[in-house]
């Protein structure tokens, strides 16, 4: 294997920044065969349910039964996987649910409510969904641990029930998968993928109910369904390629920044690596580092066209400059593999979330240490938060006003009704003021 | 005038499913013209900047400049507006605007963390927007209410920089919605509005900032771009037309619950009111007060179509039935015009914005009572929020681990990577493992 080369950039070279916005560019490509294709699709389960689910899972997943119902893992059999894992990967999945759960159950939202002077309420009513779906990927790229981060903030949340669609292509089921279902809480689960899993769970079948919001990654036929189905149902953001940030001071072992960048890279070839330290024998080191691990991986290819494509090391001043950077790029993954990292985090305005100091892998953020992996990513930690609980919840205002406080703001209602001419408006809030100045 | 007549529905009727479900459907008509030039529009403001904005202002609004800097209003021409307009609508602009900051200030979302037993780090860091964009429809829908509901949630979560835009067709200028945007603390405006106002707002212009999310009502074009641009900036939900529910146990003045329904109806032809009871002489007196009370209306004929193809009096056994009819509405607007509203929104799980009581007109809400009156309309309620602070914030995940924690948590995360067959995962995980189990 010859060595690769790993873009460097310097935040005091004058071209700085349209580096940096090259760098970072990536667009989501429309692709007008899949939008035609996954309108379709979308169209006949809409419109033919439970037949129309069981064509395409047969023309897609290779898969003939009977009826959607044969589709169905019930509770025993999501037992029996978890029953057949190897111990230390059940142990470890609960050991990961258990500190996922106890995370998430600080984003719980209270209802509140107040009273004014004149007797009128105010507040703001938390509820959950009704009914979440929940897609898995099936076949190679079928995580476990996605399971768990996706449906146990539902369960926190309180939705009544959660439902789970994966393909199964050729009838092949991921024990791991459906382990991790039976740990996580998952009400049910359905052995359908693709564009038809999701215009089941957002229009409902005979047999597959309709939820009020989907969540979970896919390919680019599921993201497509997600997004042509918004506004129907609520969906999860769209993720682009995962990226990982890693400031570092220059005194974290080479070695573990480099595994650390691997970690993302190994994703797929379109996943970003980048280091910024004011370290630069440290770039140097981490480059060297690179090199010599690089064979000793097992997704060597996907790792080294990653890092070729859209890797770099970034050289800057000083941490304040690093943390400056690390803004613009607002990154999925940020690690502060620095000595102080409390006083850093400081700086730091956008990330999708923040792994402080040398000890803290983002691998650990990734399975087990609590929080989601679920982030924002390509910039979009900007405008977007984690998965959280909150994801499963919404708000309701609540207003009660009394006769006083309707003869008061009453008065205030009309002046700015009748402004915008709207005076049904206006003459709504007129009957409730006392002496009743709509009689006009 | 003739009279008019609703629809009614019996929840007891067979039917009556299928009736609901007609009476609601409501699709956001694609219109491939309108997508074709929306997507010019931003490629063009995109690609050519402050030029093309320039251009198509001169175009859509009839307004020739020469530059977009003569765009800007500056802060000493909102003051002017503020001035300007009569004293009794800026009294009431001002208290609506103290009164919706007060109920705000309460959704302020506060960052949290805290450490188990390893000395392990986990928390949520809150921060604000750098940037938001306000749109503000110009010519006859221009409602300075709006402003304040947009912008004022913005400021109280910390956004740094709120950046109004507004068509000003023919070089018409709104002074209530200047006014109200000197109120509530927009920093800047710029008199620009459709599609060119969200592609500059979205990519930034050399003189319109980028923002890092677009809020606010608009025409269909409007609604197209910030649909388009979505994933480069956030945006706030694509509303549809508006709708009102009211429950009524009978014994509030049916005149009132007929003005309550016109003050949604006169909105336009598309907006639904629905009036639920369980007393079927109440229906009909509402209907009689219907007809006794358009011909007086401003707007009648709109208000006339709107009742006529949309609204319904639907009637049910009793109050519970009418929560279960509502629930599976999910209004943008439910007014509980009952004797005990307090025990029956209890079994309300989906709404935007609850009225309670017969004092509590809708109308006083979309003014002045403090709750926003940017809610999810079309049934969205099942899985959204009114507009809110926390759209104008966002979290990021803390995560700092102990070399023990560290130790402790690397070999759950080592098991679950290399059962997903992440082999960097499991490595970068084991590196911070002691005894270093990665030498391998």
């Amino acid at each position: 294997m010859t060595d690769i080369s790993i873009r460097r950039l310097n935040a005091s070279d004058s071209d700085f920044d349209i580096a940096l916005a090259k760098l970072l560019a990536w667009e989501d490509s429309v692709d007008h065969q899949v939008n035609e294709s996954v309108r379709h699709i979308l169209h006949e389960v809409k419109t033919r349910g439970d037949a129309a689910v069981l064509e395409f899972t047969e023309k897609f997943d290779r898969l003939k039964v009977g009826s959607v119902a044969e589709l169905e893992m019930g509770q025993d059999r999501l037992q029996k996987a978890l029953g057949a894992i190897p111990q230390d990967q059940r142990v470890a999945l609960e050991k990961a649910a258990e500190r996922v759960r106890d995370y998430h159950e600080r984003q719980n939202q209270a209802s509140w409510q107040y009273e004014d002077d004149d007797g009128t309420v105010l507040g703001q009513k938390v509820t959950p969904l009704d009914r979440a779906g929940l897609y898995v990927p099936g076949g190679k790229a079928a995580y476990p641990s996605s399971v768990l981060m996706n449906a146990i903030p539902a369960k926190v949340a309180g939705v009544g029930e959660v439902i789970m669609v994966v393909p199964t292509p050729d009838g092949v089921v991921n024990d791991m998968v459906l382990a991790a279902a039976a740990i996580a809480g998952v009400d049910r689960v359905f052995c359908v993928g693709g564009a038809q899993a999701v215009g089941a769970l957002a229009y409902g079948t005979e047999t597959i109910p309709a939820v009020d919001k989907i969540v979970g990654p896919g390919n680019i036929f599921v993201a497509t369904a997600k997004r042509e189905v918004f506004g129907t149902v609520g969906i999860d953001m769209i993720a682009g390629p995962s990226e990982i940030l890693v400031i570092c001071d220059g005194k974290t072992d080479p070695d573990w920044i480099a595994m650390d960048l691997f970690s993302q890279a190994e994703h797929d070839e379109q996943a970003q690596s980048i280091l910024i330290s004011p370290d630069a024998d440290f770039l140097d080191a981490v480059e060297a580092s690179i090199n010599k691990l690089l064979p000793t991986m097992e997704r060597a290819d996907i790792i080294a066209t990653s890092m070729t494509d859209r890797a770099a090391l970034i050289h800057v001043a000083d941490l304040s400059e690093a943390a400056r950077v690390s803004n613009r790029i607002a990154p999925e993954h940020l690690e502060l593999s620095v000595e102080d990292p409390d006083s850093l985090v400081g700086e730091i305005r956008h990330a999708g979330a923040i792994f402080m100091g040398r000890y803290t892998a983002e691998a650990l953020g990734d399975y087990c240490a609590g929080p989601n992996h679920v982030l924002p990513t390509s910039g979009t930690a900007r405008f977007s938060s984690p998965l959280g609980v909150y994801d499963f919840q919404k708000r309701s205002s609540l207003i009660g006003f009394s006769a006083a406080g309707a003869d008061r703001m009453g008065r205030v209602a009309s002046v700015l009704a009748r402004g915008e001419g709207l005076t049904a408006h206006a003459r709504s809030a007129e009957y409730r003021v006392r002496e009743g100045q709509s009689d006009e």
